[in-house]
C-alpha cells in the first residue's frame, strides 16, 4: 500500500499529494479547488480544533457565530482590506433556480437578483466589527474577546489539498479593547499560543515573528506569525495574529466612552489559524512509508494486529487483546484492534505505517506463550518485545517520548537547515539548497521585492524568538546598514 | 431587565423575540435572514453539539467535511429533490470583485463568471452521493456512517432567529448500505438518538413518528421525525431522520457489489438537527421572566451574589464564594461568581433569572455568620436557606431534580393539550385552542390538503411512540374508514 506513495526525494510535491490521499486524508472534490475532509483526517481537525478551543477558553474568550455573506459594501469600507481579498471572492447574486423554459434543466431565475450581492466571508474582520458597533457603548463593554469556528473561501487559482483550497476550515478570533497597548498584548499572546500548540501538540518547532509591512494582512498594522521549515527546505507560514490598530474601527464607526465620558475609537486584534495545520503537519514529520502522527494528534495511538494460522490461534489472540485493550482505555490511550479477516497481517502493518499511528503491537501464537507482544515504533521503525505485565503504563510513557522524539528530529532538521548567510552569492546559492537563511536586510520595501523577484525568497518573518538577531551588519542585497537579521525562504 | 421582556400570555411571537435577544442569544445581522449567535446563545449550542456528537459515535458514526458549494446540475439529478430546494437557494455566479470604473466602489467582474454556477448547499445529499460513488466499490465498504457539521443555507422569505434562517448550523448525517433493512434500521436508530436527546438532554417531551406523504423530505421514502408541543399549543419539528431508498444511489450511479459479486444500487439515509432546537428548547420551558435552561444545557448552572454594605463584608463574602466555587467545581458543576461592582443585587438577579441559570446563590452578611446561601431555584422560583456544609453534593443531585422537573412541567404541559378529537365541528374548534390533535384521517393526500386549507393544521407525524394510536375509526374530514389515528397541529 504505503508502495505506492512516490519517494519524497524524487518529487516532494508529488509525495505529499500522494501521502493525503492514500493515507485517507482528503482528496478533491467535484467542486474546483474545494476539498472532501475524509473521516481519518477530519479525526486529526478534530483533535487539533478540540486542543485549541481549550486553550482560547482558558486564555478568556468565548464563542460566537456570524454570517457566512458579506453584503458587497463592507468589504468595500477598509480600503486595504477590499484590495486584499476582492479578486478571489466568491459573489453570490442570485437567490433561486427555475426550470429552463427550454428544456435545460434547472436555470438562474433572472427575476431573483439580489439588490446587493453578497459575499462568502474571505474572513470575517467587516461583518463582525459592523456587529460590534451595536454591541460597544463604553469602556465596560470591553475588552470583547470572542472566537469564531467556521468555513470560509478565498478563489485561489492554484489549489493544492490542505495547504491552499478554495473553502477551508479555520478559527478566527476577533477582540476590541480600549487601548492600543491591551490589543497588542492580546495579538502576542494568541501568536504564543499558536506556538505552543504547534510545539507541543504538533510536535512542530516554529518561530515567532513579526512580518515585514509588505506580507502583512490587509488592514493590520501589525502582522505576527508562526513559522514552520517543512523538509524540502520550504517554510511554512501556520498562524497568524493581527494587531489592526483603529482600522475597522473607524471605518465601521466603533467608538466607546471610557470612564471620562470622552469618546475613542476601539482597538482591534484578529488571530487565526485553519485546515493549512494540517499540512504543516504531514509535510513536518511524514516519511517514505506514510504519515507519522504525534500521539497527541493521532485519532489512534495504538493499534494491534493479531497473527495466526487457526481459527483457535485466533479467538485466543483476539481474546488476549480485548484484555490488554481495556487496561490501555483505562490508562486514557486510544486503541484498535485490526480484526479484519481478509487481509495479511504484512498488509495491514503498512497500512497503518501509512496512517501514522505511533505504537503497533502484534501477538502470534509464540508471543501467546510468552506473555509478550511485539511493539513497533513508527517514529523509529524499531521493534521490540514487551511483556504484557505493566504494558498500559510503559505505552502512556512510551507516547511522551515519542511525541518528544519527533519533535526533536524536526527541531534537528531545522537546525541543521538554518544559515547565517551574509553574501549575496551566498544566498543565491543557499536559497537553491532551501533552509531558513538568516540575513540582514536593509528594510525597504524595495530591496525585499528585489530579492523576491531574482530569488522567489520572502521575509518569513523577523523573528521575536528562537534566534538573536539583533546585531550590527550590512543589507546582504543593498549593502546599506542593517541593526537585525530576519529569516529568507522560499515558501508554501 | 427582565421588564423588557413582552409577557408570553400578550404575545408570545413577540414575548419569543425579545427573549433571544435581551437574553443575549441571538440577534439579526445585517444580511437579511441570517443571524449572529452571541457568546451565551453559542454557548448552549456547543453543549449541544457536544452531547450528539458523543451519541452519534457512539452508535458508530465518524465526521467528515464536504463542499460548501454544490454545482448546480447535481441538485437536478434527483427530481423531487430539485423541487424541493431550487426556489430557495443562494446562488454563486462569479469568483471576482473588481473596481468600477465608473468609480462606484467595487463592482463584480464580468470577465469572472462561473462556467456552472454554484449552490450554496440547502443540505448535502447530492454533493456526498457524488463522493460517496468514489469511496464504493463492493459490500466491504459498506455501511459508512458518515455525519458532517456544518452551516446550511436556504434562502427563505420569512425568518425568525433559530427558528427559520437563511444560514443555520446543523449536523447532517449520511449513510449508505448493502441492504434496505439496514438503512430503516440506521433511519430509526438515529430519530431514537434524537428523541433521547430532546428527552434527557433537553428536558422537552417529544414524540416519535413518521411523516405523511406530503410532508416527507425532498427524495426520501419515508421521514421519521420528533415532534415537541411548544407553550403557544404549536408543534415544532425539531429533528428528521430519511429512509431515501436507492434514489440517490441511482441518480448518482453508486453500485456495490455483492459476497456472490452481482451489482446492486447501495440504500441511503440522512438525518438532521439544527440551531432550530434553540428555538424548541426556548419556547418549551421559558416564562416572562426569561429562559429556564435544563442544568444539561446550562452554559452556567450556579450563579452566586454577593450581597454587602462595607468593602469588608464583600471581601469576606467573596473569599467564602470562591472556596465554596471550588467545591463546586470538583463535582463537575460550572459556577459564576458575579462580583461586578457597579450593579445592585436584584438588578443582578433579574439578569441571571432572564438568563435561565438553573440555581442562584446569594450570600449576605448574616448568611456568613449562620453559614448558609440562600438558593432560589430558577425552575419553580422558589428560596430556601441551606448550610455550606455538604452544598456542593446538595447542589448536584438538586441539578437533577430540576432537570427532571423541568420536564415534567412539560410533558403535563403536553398531556393536558393532546386531544382525541373524533367529529370536524370539534376539530375546528380545539384547533383554534392549539395542542395536538388525535384524530383519524382517511390517509390521503386530498383530506390532507383540505384540513389544511381550512384550519392551517397539518399531520405532524403518525406516532409511533408515545401515543397509542391503532384502532379503528372514522376520519374526521371525509367520514372514510381510518385504523389509526395522528397527530394533527399548527406548527412552527
Amino acid at each position: 500500500m504505503a508502495k505506492e506513495v512516490t519517494n519524497k526525494e524524487e518529487n516532494y510535491s508529488q509525495w505529499y499529494n500522494n501521502l493525503v490521499v492514500k493515507a485517507d486524508l482528503a482528496e478533491n472534490s467535484a467542486v474546483r479547488g474545494c476539498m472532501v475532509i475524509k473521516p481519518y483526517g477530519y479525526a486529526i481537525w478534530e483533535k487539533m480544533h478540540a486542543q485549541l478551543d481549550i486553550m482560547f477558553k482558558e486564555t478568556g474568550h468565548q464563542n460566537a457565530y456570524f454570517p457566512l455573506f458579506i453584503p458587497k459594501s463592507f468589504l468595500s469600507k477598509e480600503a486595504e482590506h477590499v484590495e486584499g481579498f476582492a479578486k478571489e471572492c466568491a459573489v453570490v447574486t442570485h437567490h433561486r433556480l427555475k426550470v429552463d423554459p427550454d428544456g435545460g434543466g434547472v436555470v438562474v431565475d433572472p427575476d431573483a437578483k439580489l439588490e446587493e450581492e453578497l459575499i462568502v466571508r474571505p474572513t470575517s474582520e467587516t461583518i463582525i466589527w459592523n456587529t460590534y458597533k451595536n454591541w460597544i457603548k463604553s469602556y465596560r463593554d470591553l475588552p470583547i474577546l470572542i472566537n469564531q469556528w467556521a468555513n470560509v473561501v478565498r478563489w485561489e487559482m492554484r489549489t493544492r489539498l490542505f495547504l491552499r483550497t478554495a473553502e477551508f476550515l479555520w478559527q478566527e478570533g476577533h477582540t476590541a479593547h480600549a487601548t492600543s497597548q491591551e490589543a497588542i498584548q492580546e495579538a502576542q499572546r494568541m501568536v504564543d499560543v499558536y506556538a505552543k500548540f504547534a510545539r507541543e501538540y504538533m510536535s512542530m518547532p516554529v518561530v515567532v515573528g513579526h512580518k515585514s509591512e509588505s506580507e502583512r494582512f490587509a488592514g493590520a498594522l501589525d502582522t505576527l506569525c508562526i513559522e514552520a521549515l517543512m523538509q524540502d527546505g520550504k517554510a511554512l507560514q501556520a498562524g497568524t495574529s493581527h494587531f489592526l490598530g483603529q482600522n475597522f474601527a473607524k471605518a465601521f464607526g466603533v467608538q466607546y466612552a471610557n470612564k471620562e465620558g470622552k469618546l475613542d475609537y476601539v482597538w482591534a486584534t484578529s488571530w487565526g489559524v485553519s485546515t493549512r495545520l494540517m499540512g504543516a503537519l504531514i509535510m513536518a514529520h511524514s516519511d517514505n512509508n506514510g504519515l507519522v502522527l504525534p500521539p497527541k494528534l493521532a485519532p489512534i495511538q495504538v493499534v494491534m494486529v493479531p497473527i495466526f494460522k487457526t481459527d483457535e490461534e485466533r479467538a485466543h489472540i483476539l481474546e488476549t487483546m480485548e484484555a490488554l485493550k481495556k487496561e490501555m482505555e483505562a490508562v486514557g490511550l486510544s486503541v484498535k484492534i485490526d480484526d479484519r479477516d481478509n487481509l495479511r497481517p504484512g498488509f495491514k502493518f503498512a497500512e497503518w505505517e501509512l496512517k501514522g499511528v505511533p505504537v503497533r503491537l502484534a501477538i502470534g501464537a509464540r508471543d501467546l506463550e510468552k506473555g509478550v507482544v511485539e511493539l513497533a515504533r513508527r517514529d523509529t521503525m524499531t521493534k521490540e518485545d514487551v511483556s504484557w505485565t505493566g504494558l498500559a503504563a510503559y505505552l502512556k510513557e512510551l507516547m511522551d517520548v515519542i511525541q518528544k522524539n519527533i519533535y526533536d528530529k524536526a527541531f534537528e532538521f531545522r537546525q541543521a537547515n538554518t544559515f547565517k548567510v551574509d553574501t549575496w552569492e551566498e544566498f543565491k546559492q543557499k536559497i537553491e539548497e532551501g533552509g531558513f537563511l538568516l540575513c540582514h536586510w536593509d528594510g525597504t520595501a524595495e530591496t525585499e521585492a528585489k530579492i523576491q523577484e531574482e530569488t522567489k525568497a520572502t521575509i518569513r518573518c523577523i523573528p521575536s524568538d528562537t534566534f538573536v538577531c539583533e546585531e550590527e551588519g550590512k543589507c546582504i542585497y543593498s549593502g546599506k546598514p542593517s541593526h537585525r537579521r530576519v529569516i529568507f525562504a522560499r515558501s508554501y
